[in-house]
């Protein structure tokens, strides 16, 4: 027997569109997001897929996008789960910055380094500044654990607790779980799943509103399939290839 | 001290619309209805309230006007419960019929029994029928449990064990809290909450979109004012006169 995983990139948002660091700032998602994640939401119903529990962060983004992906399949009824612990690498002082022109700024070394480099954060936000989330309630509970910058080494560090204690209860519960998160979030996961080398994952992107489901063995909850199997393979390699030419 | 409690009856729904008896059939929202949903929970953000935790019904009316409301009033992130237990009424063999049609076919009298009798219900939807829920796999736990048709009544002894053990202990653990729902399950409620008569709750009616909120006395746990506040006074009334005119 296997357990099933599907794992949602929300849709496009709108800094997605303006090319800004988004990483914690709560932006919405576009006309275009929408769509994608309503069509995320059929592809699973048309799979025959039937989500049981769905986790998501406590980003608006993602939030979104599984209550869409969810009422396209039918099961917009079933239980949700969210944690801060699913949200996006926080992007520390690039947050609302324009990615293009911190590439012009900064050089095409810096820029890469900050994001994609597995263990070197971009500078911390300043507390009080604008896109910083320091007196956001949703997090005041987080205290000092509440992240200033990140890098995805300390996304892992923060999603793995998630991961024990949540999400792998629901499988070997049997449940078939949907994951409704964000880019930097989804790597992390699949970095854990596929056993990702932290040279590796550097290269690997996955596209918005893309539904991503693995199968986990029931015992070693290892993937059957390394790397799982697109929906729509075509359509999701296609969106990853825009992925990689962001900010170019 | 006090305890906040915000009901929010659902947005139009498609059937609504159409004038006809919903019950347990899950339609969705008319574009109407999502922004009814939309104000509510503006009226809640600008209200200064903040609920910490929503409550709703497993049909999709409820749980889409949650979603717009909760994004609207920026708490989209917080937790969410669903229970049956909050659902519609069942309308029984009722269900997918034309209020009007209705009205004109069985005459008046038995029309208002149906619509209004604190314990009467209408004839029980017959299992395997059109707009029976008997194959819906969201109901499969509950076996024997699971209505095929309901009074105000039926209504209210399945709400109340919710009541106790959901919803008070959110609000004893000081928690504001909003329960997005229906209108014979708000009535429910109400009913309880107010202590009205089986023979007065006949004549309430609650309007769709309107934020209804209570403050609770900590101890007993009564409405420091009976019947709580709508935040739009004005339009709750012209809009539960509405209501209580359909199917005329």
């Amino acid at each position: 027997m296997t357990y099933t995983l599907v794992l949602l990139r929300h849709g496009e948002s709108e800094w997605n569109a303006k090319n800004l660091f988004t990483g914690w700032v709560d932006v919405d998602l576009t006309d275009k997001g929408r769509a994608e994640a309503a069509r995320g939401g059929e592809l699973i119903r048309e799979a025959g897929l039937e989500p049981d529990v769905l986790h998501t962060s406590l980003l608006r983004r993602a939030i979104t996008t599984a209550n869409l992906a969810l009422d396209a399949a039918d099961r917009h009824w079933i239980p949700v789960k969210r944690d801060w612990r699913l949200n996006e690498r926080h992007y520390g002082a690039l947050q609302g910055k324009n990615k293009k022109e911190t590439l012009e700024e900064f050089g095409k070394e810096q820029f890469m380094t900050w994001r994609r480099s597995y263990d070197t954060p971009p500078p911390a936000i300043e507390k009080g500044s604008e896109w910083s989330q320091d007196t956001d309630v949703r997090y005041a509970d987080l205290g000092d654990q509440a992240p200033l910058t990140e890098c995805l080494k300390d996304v892992i560090e923060r999603f793995l607790p998630y991961w024990e204690s949540a999400i792998v209860p629901d499988l070997k519960a049997g449940k078939t779980v949907l994951v409704a998160a964000h880019g930097n979030s989804l790597r992390a996961m699949v970095k854990h799943l596929d056993r990702i080398s932290d040279e590796d994952i550097v290269g690997l992107n996955i596209p918005t509103g893309m539904p991503l489901v693995y199968e986990l063995d029931e015992s070693t909850l290892q993937p059957t399939v390394k790397g799982g199997r697109y929906l729509d393979p075509e359509a999701a390699k296609a969106a990853a290839d825009a992925v990689a030419n962001q900010g170019r």
